[in-house]
């Protein structure tokens, strides 16, 4: 079986960085089986990388090795990492862009790339996406032990996750991802609406209150404001073939309250 | 051999969503080969999805399945289809984004999919492409029978297809497609075109007269407006190393009208 | 073992192009492992298509068939070419989109593609990325020969490389490329740099003045303009998390003078 290797960069897909990437993964497994999520997170954006990834991984394969490339100290000290979980491996720089992962799924190890071994000879120090990571993801490809590609990690780069404040009577949570509909993604999980299960919920945002959770995008009329629960299980605000982003000027980290309607 | 899956969607590439598909579609199927056709269908533009699709699926092997989800109705009650012609596959909504297929190919038959067993379990409201259209797609590159996944479809819905007005001594067309080049694709056919052969014609379009069909893009000169017949089979008007719907300032549904030149 | 197949286009990924040209490759052959390095090379840009497959092509493995359409004069008589290197097969237009590997590496041979039994039948004028070079690459993957697809090429069309201007106590050089992140990667290569080793070298560029070269992108404090030897092993100027592009209003073609510091 083809051994699936997942790409998540902010190298764009103008210039040669993801084609001398691929080749050295296929040159190092011809077998390898890439594909790629995106390379377009915003240049240098590491929790913009982290989101996507972590919206991303679970509906692989076991044994998806994912590398995840945005990279603005490389050259730097900071550290390379393998992140050996129950079902994946995830390779790439530790700036935070697996803080996702450390939070949410159950971490057999961390580990140090040191073995150079498993690197480019001629390593650059301004592209470890291909020097370091690419063949390293490569060689995990190739059904190589983990352990061997360096020591365990004693601590990580972790990320501020930011979380909504659930009260009794309100929920307050953010912006923290608009996709390319301009549907505004929120932190407000699901989980968090079974609080005011059976109770119709209006949403604050942007001087607007919506009322009531809708099933589809559908259900709106159009240009009329809705908001449902979305594909990743988080409560989401759009606007029916027209982004909710530029009808409410609203941008990632602008707050959204819930509450209960009151009679 | 491994099965191809073809993808045209509106996700586009920045967010994770094509991702998503893709490892539901290995999950399911870790042999199958994913072709991006395109994932930058304007958002919400079944026609162009269409289009697009007609243009390209011709080209593949047989037993190709083609997952086309460009779905501004999910989680309405529009239906979820299963096409299958002579051979390929086709998966997608029902809101005539097939409609160029069922015109132009011999149908064998037209499925509901409706058997769970081939979906997600935890489906969504908010994303069939995911959670029903590449789970069924993975299935059907695993070579498990169309029959399987649901009941015959009575009808299905079509999209109207602009055709050409032929007469006597004109074509009255329209541009139905711009490229990225800014070539404006018209629905003349070159079979049209054979009405008036042995004549020299000329193309009014935007005011303008074009005389004569060129053969290729490099018989124009610097800014010269030109006629052609395209790689797809259609008449079209071309810039030299410009575009042609910036100079003319066109638009698709914009008219296109053929004569033989008069003596 | 799957046989590598990579292209770079200037038909960017909005269009039917790309699909069709991968259609038409795995129909020849299901088993062809086909990698994208660009399809946004900038449209009829041959210099660019040339230096960004040069920037790739060696990371890939032996006997890779590399595809590059830039190809502003399809359908005039400019030949269609297939080159042989030691470990590689190059395959488009005669327009000097191989003129870097012509240069560095070692030609086996260069053929004329004439032979029809190679391509499409029913072939366009306009279109043989399509029709002529995704047929022969699909073939040569296939491990046909590649004496059978023509006669042998006298000559070859070869554009331009700008080469640096090395003088005792000066380098003059230029902008080539500008990725982007909007690093502006110069033609003066870490061999030239060695002409002054062990000399603060001093980089005049945009009426500024860079003192040194640092060592990664990571060196460089918010806003800063630093050079560096970058991953493709040539000098380049950059600033931290901005565009030393936007920052210094460079273009390609600009002038780079390096000079050792005076005492």
């Amino acid at each position: 079986m083809r051994r699936l290797v997942t790409l998540t960069t902010d190298f764009g897909l103008d210039d040669s960085y993801v084609g001398q990437m691929k080749g050295v993964i296929l040159k190092i497994n011809p077998e390898a089986n890439i594909v790629d999520i995106t390379h377009h997170i915003p240049a240098y954006d590491v929790f913009k990388g982290a989101l996507v990834l972590n919206a991303c991984y679970k509906y692989f394969p076991e044994r998806t090795v994912h590398l995840a490339v945005v990279d603005p100290t490389v050259g730097s000290p900071r550290r390379a990492l393998l992140v050996q979980t129950k079902d994946h491996f995830f390779v790439g720089p530790d700036n935070g862009i697996f803080s996702f992962i450390y939070e949410r799924e159950k971490i057999k190890e961390i580990l140090k790339i040191e073995n150079e071994e498993f690197l480019l000879h001629d390593r650059s120090s301004t592209f470890h996406g291909r020097d370091v990571f690419s063949p390293v993801a490569a060689h995990l490809s190739l059904g190589i032990n983990a352990e061997r590609f360096g020591p365990k990690a004693d601590t990580c780069v972790k990320l501020k996750i930011p979380s909504p404040t659930v009260k009794k009577d309100s929920i307050r949570g953010e912006i923290v991802y608009i996709d390319s509909f301009g549907n505004l993604i929120t932190n407000i999980s699901s989980k968090n609406l079974e609080c005011f299960s059976g109770r119709r919920l209006v949403i604050n945002i942007a001087n607007r209150k919506i009322k009531g959770i809708s099933r589809s995008y559908s259900e709106a009329r159009p240009k009329e404001i809705l908001a449902l629960v979305g594909s990743s299980g988080y409560l989401e605000i759009s606007a029916w073939e027209n982004g909710a982003d530029r009808i409410l000027n609203m941008k990632t980290g602008d707050e959204v309250i819930l509450k209960p309607e009151t009679l």
